[in-house]
């Protein structure tokens, strides 16, 4: 473990700089907080390459047993004071506890459609909370994995990574521009399933079948028309309201569930 | 309407002040941004007591019908230079506008069971968008009410309506504490359901019964035990992956899309 003081340490400085995407991508870190968080990940096989707490914390077994397995892996352990660490989070919290992991690949070709009977997709989601949240779902119902098609929020941000309660380290995720998802989907079996105003079926009654691909749209926008016209399914909620649309990770859940249901 | 100048007007500043619960508490307003949620109250007969723009604005009939009828019904119409706006929205957008309206009566002699067979409760909800998330579904699930129990999230932030979509102003609302609630439900009829992973049934096999009262709990502890306990109904919904629960608002969909199905 070693101690770093002050405000503008380099270490304190890139750290911080991690919630901004433009560092991430340059780096291909990204950071996840809080103990729970980083409990998962070392649950899952996944250490940070550097952990960062506050000096004058309390001890907690999990926060001993986290350091003690970054260090025996070569990680780096530091020490902050608790307004570094505010800086980096921030977050005025003296328990806080960070750790930097390396992002994962992302490439479409780590997904694997005989994996599951189900996939999420999200179509140029933008809110992080909405990108986590769907990956907190995809791990309930047991998907094969996220696919972020088009412009989406990025998962690996602080926001998004908090949102998916550890799932960013369990579910596999690929992102992609549209066609490159289409060619590869229509390479092999699945089933690309959209929930659509237009013509459609009835959800609760709908012909799914495995490997089935739920996709949502954007938040203010929806699925471009096109895109749910390449579905091979189109389905529709009942919208007994004002309102002609769900929260975008709302819809990903009850569709995700009702396929489950079906084919899971 | 009238032109307001400077950044320490009064109105300003007190416009700036319903971004705080404090203030919002006293004042029984709060704040509704953009067009498009204040055409939603609009249409549902909703208008604000005052209405605030910045100057440099492009006109917009939905903005010109807006302003008609709050003018018309002897509301407060202001014009506000670009920074002033700014800072009372928090965001530096000179197509924005918003409103300011008279809190809802929150009581739950507000809620008529006999009016739809299903409603939504959350128990101890502290994110304001799973608060405004929960109100959105609400209305698409066609529920006759939402009802926060405990200490909630302020469901009259501007985090809360702006995620609800405009849910906020057509679907009816209470608050309660739990002693109260219970009485209150149990002085007719009402079913009342919660997710649970004790001993309890499939949710999609599950002998829903209407009104039903569909119960989620705070977004860390879940529901305290002695409520869960006091359920008709505890049912469980598939956790396949390595977490044991939902975001809140997504377990509320789930659960009310089920419950729709089967009694709506």
């Amino acid at each position: 473990m070693r101690r770093i003081t002050g405000l503008s340490n380099p270490t304190v400085k890139s750290l911080r700089a991690l919630r901004d995407k433009k560092h991430r991508r340059r780096e291909r870190r990204f950071l996840a907080e809080g103990l729970r968080l980083l409990t998962d990940a070392r649950e899952t096989g996944h250490l940070p390459a550097m952990l960062a707490m506050a000096e004058g914390r309390e001890r907690h077994p999990l926060l001993d047993a986290l350091i003690a397995d970054v260090e025996a892996a070569d990680g780096d352990v530091v020490e902050l004071s608790e307004a570094a660490l505010a800086k980096i989070t921030g977050k005025d919290n003296p328990q806080a506890v960070c750790g930097v992991f390396e992002e994962f690949d992302t490439a479409l070709s780590g997904i694997d459609r005989k994996s599951a009977p189900l996939f999420l997709v999200a179509q140029a989601m933008r809110d992080p909370g909405n990108l986590g949240t769907m990956l907190r779902t995809a791990d309930a119902v047991g998907a094969g994995g996220v696919i972020l098609i088009d412009d989406c929020a990025d998962p690996f941000s602080v926001e998004a990574v908090r949102a998916s309660m550890g799932a960013i380290f369990t579910v596999p995720l690929a992102q992609a521009r549209w066609e490159e998802f289409r060619d590869w989907l229509r390479s092999g079996a699945g089933q690309l399933v959209a929930a659509s105003l237009r013509e459609s079926h009835d959800y609760r009654k709908a012909p799914y079948a495995a490997p089935c691909f739920v996709m949502v749209g954007n938040e203010s926008r929806g699925l471009p028309e096109d895109y749910e016209a390449e579905c091979d399914l189109r389905v529709h909620m009942p919208m007994l309201g004002r309102a002609d649309s769900l929260n975008a990770a709302v819809a990903a859940a009850v569709l995700g569930y009702e396929v489950l249901a079906a084919v899971g």
